[in-house]
């Protein structure tokens, strides 16, 4: 299977469509602006290594894309509001490039392809732009021809605002999509929870997971995958992926995603490595499960997205109570005052997600002086169409706690006889990703959650055994 | 195995003699510059994104590698000739980043990791430069704090030959290096050939190879892998890897190489999709065999690269000859002399390799009006140390083609029915990595190119089926 999904069968991605909604958010905001306004963006072209005849891996500007749905190097995009007229300009035709990279896409077939009135080339930019009775808004001047441009075109915050609230709201197109990705991801999820015979070092969790996306047509992950195993599992963005897996380290961690078509998918498993968790590792997996499962409940149009992140602090801080590791002298409220759950759960709840892994109209303040906030990537309200991640975590972080532990004003709280039997575990991390709906929400990856159930998978890998899988070197 | 090789186990990488290598081909080229002479480089940097914060994947500065063997972000190194002294310059240490990425190298297991008389951090460098008594040489203005370093810094073009030309030639450490990661290249390949049975998408081929580097500990390929079946396979820089292997796409051809600590391998192989050779891809696949083994013999110091490319041109017009391709009432120096081989071996037989996979030193010119030569990456004599690729290749793109066969003046050696054979094949390229040494060559890339043995390995991988590989989905 490397196909997109069925649905989409001879369906165009909704380009023009989106370029009407990143008007009418402009148009609601500022008027004036938006009279006679026109889109001008440049995709991102091919970039050569410094001082190297080899080009960086390419990623398409992702608010070219969402108004053009083209993912060639070297195009452009020009939306005329007035005329409604959406035209993508295509590279010239470089006939030496044919010998080494093969025909370019025919402008027929650019037709059939994208949702555009019309397929020109670069070398018609000039022309159009020169006819437009105002500049056109933009979002990079330095991108491409930097003196011709700036004649034509001019950076606009309110266009960035029109253009990061469009992309926040998931049309059925862009939805499809996602839920492609997803489904790739889980699959990948499933193949690494199975293999773990033959992983016997960080690096192999990571070879499995990427492979099976590239099996699945998903060229690029949707960030570079995380891949823990014990105490690594406290680094949040761990990606240096190099640990062997010892006996002593019993949990994994995967924090790994496939993308289909520029967009996301963000999903986070935990599993110990010999299927059999361990007291604690499991105590605190069940804890972050309900972390997940009572912020779920909450999760609905109109709910504030620090509500939720509250709640599941206040599940942590109740968990840690029962467990010993708070202790049971305080109170939910006096240890959610003093902020001690911060640095065992420093990140936040979750994050939009879309055509960015960290999508836009998020609105995080990471200069927020509160250890609660700081971090969180979204500081709005719950609206249908949104996507975010649901993604509590509870880490034993030697680095992140020192300063809790040795403030006499936190450290009160905590009981280091009983904290000191969770260190080795070094975290868990339960992330889903999650549609809003008109009425709640939809979870929509799949890859089971159930601590039993992924027993059960790694003990199967394990049983089938290292013959069943490629011959490895 | 992800480990680096055994012989290299309680080494250094030598950057310090690196150095001094560089310092005396300055000194040489240009003795009055090298008096006092100081060099200071700029190692990559992390770099976001546009509009996102996922930073792109990281690929250190060559120059600043073989200065430092320091694979690390935001390095720097200064190496002062007077002193014979070298100093690596790590980035400070920013707490709130071990948060998300983990503890960086402590400045002592630098120590024993880098070959470098001091290791201090950027917080240093404006008292280290400003202590020189002249401006230092360096790669890159441009990288980092402009203003502040070009008083103390200059670029240099005699600093960028002295570098050039040392990197050319590889010591033991780096052959090692370059060793291992044919080894690991030489794994894939044959993990490729042995995998038909799940291979029904050029993707799935890219997933295999890259799968079985990342197994052994080889994060980055050194290049984008090519994956091409069937027609395709005539062009030369194809990385779309997207085509469905079907019936009638008889022929794989895979151009892929590991890389190991920043250094490249590359290796081309070919087989039948069923391990059933057909006449034509045969014929063609022993003709490029013969041009590689036409070329070894005269593979050895003080051989003008030229001349082996042209020694390949002249096997495959023998060969021509001989199937009827090229009609036999024409004789192999007039066919040379008029040119018609250039479009069906369009590209060099080889060039340099090393860090970067087209390595330093080849000295190319691309404007060269002879089609023979105009891509040719080596213009110059061998000398034992270096290491080249010998790649020679023989394709049917009806694209590149076009112009011989409209021109009468090449067309005329044509046998248009005999050719018209062999389009389905696409093209053969064969590819190894080869070490000049002091009497001869050594090849060092062990997969084998043996027709019947690719065949064998072919057959067995179909014989021992799906249900031996991983779960594919």
């Amino acid at each position: 299977m490397t196909a997109g999904p069925a649905s989409l069968i001879g369906k165009k991605y909704p380009s023009k469509k989106h370029a009407e909604k990143v008007f009418s958010y402009l148009n609601s905001k500022s008027p004036e602006k938006a009279k006679k306004a026109n889109f001008f963006i440049s995709g991102e072209d091919l970039e050569l290594y410094k001082y190297c005849d080899q080009t960086k891996p390419f990623r398409q500007n992702r608010y070219f894309f969402y108004l053009s749905g083209c993912n060639i190097p070297g195009a452009h995009v020009l939306y005329k509001s007035e005329e409604n007229q959406l035209i993508l300009f295509l590279p010239d035709v470089d006939k030496e490039d044919i010998m080494w990279s093969g025909l370019p896409l025919s402008k027929e077939d650019a037709e059939k392809k994208f949702d555009a009135d019309e397929i020109k080339f670069v070398a018609d930019i000039k022309e159009e732009l020169s006819k437009l009775k105002t500049k056109a808004l933009t979002t990079d001047l330095n991108n491409f021809n930097k003196e011709f441009w700036s004649f034509l075109v001019e950076k606009d915050s309110d266009f960035f605002y029109a253009l990061d609230e469009a992309r926040a709201f998931k049309d059925d197109y862009e939805i499809e999509l996602m839920k492609h990705a997803a489904k790739i991801t889980d699959n990948c999820h499933l193949a690494v929870m199975s293999a773990v015979p033959i992983e016997t070092n960080e690096m192999h969790i990571h070879a499995e997971f990427a492979y099976h996306a590239l099996r699945q047509g998903s060229k690029n992950q949707a960030y570079d995958p995380i891949c823990c195993s014990g105490e690594t599992c406290s680094t949040l963005h761990w990606v240096k992926n190099d640990g062997e897996i010892t006996e002593d380290k019993r949990s994994i961690l995967i924090d790994a995603g496939a993308e289909w078509d520029c967009y996301s998918s963000d999903v986070t498993r935990c599993f110990p490595v010999n299927g059999d968790w361990t007291k604690e590792h499991l105590e605190i997996y069940n804890l972050v499960l309900k972390m997940q499962e009572e912020t779920y409940k909450l999760m609905k149009p109109g709910a504030n997205w620090e509500d939720l992140h509250f709640k599941a602090h206040r599940v942590l801080i109740e968990g840690f109570l029962e467990l010993g590791i708070f202790k049971k002298e305080y109170n939910v409220e006096e240890i959610f005052n003093a902020k001690v759950s911060a640095m065992f759960f420093p990140h936040g709840l979750g994050h939009m997600l879309g055509l960015d892994t960290h999508d836009t109209a998020g609105y995080a303040n990471y200069s927020d002086p509160d250890p609660f906030l700081r971090f969180l990537r979204i500081r709005r309200k719950l609206e249908p169409n949104m996507v975010v991640t649901n993604e509590p975590g509870c880490y034993f972080s030697p680095f992140l706690l020192e300063e809790t532990l040795n403030n006499p004003e936190t450290s009160k709280y905590i009981d280091r006889t009983v904290l000191d039997k969770y260190w080795y575990i070094g975290g868990v991390r339960i992330e889903d990703d999650v549609l809003i709906t008109k009425d709640g929400h939809e979870v929509y990856t799949k890859i089971t959650k159930d601590p039993k159930e992924i027993s059960d998978i790694v003990k199967a890998g394990i049983q089938k055994g290292k013959s069943a899988f490629h011959t490895v070197v």
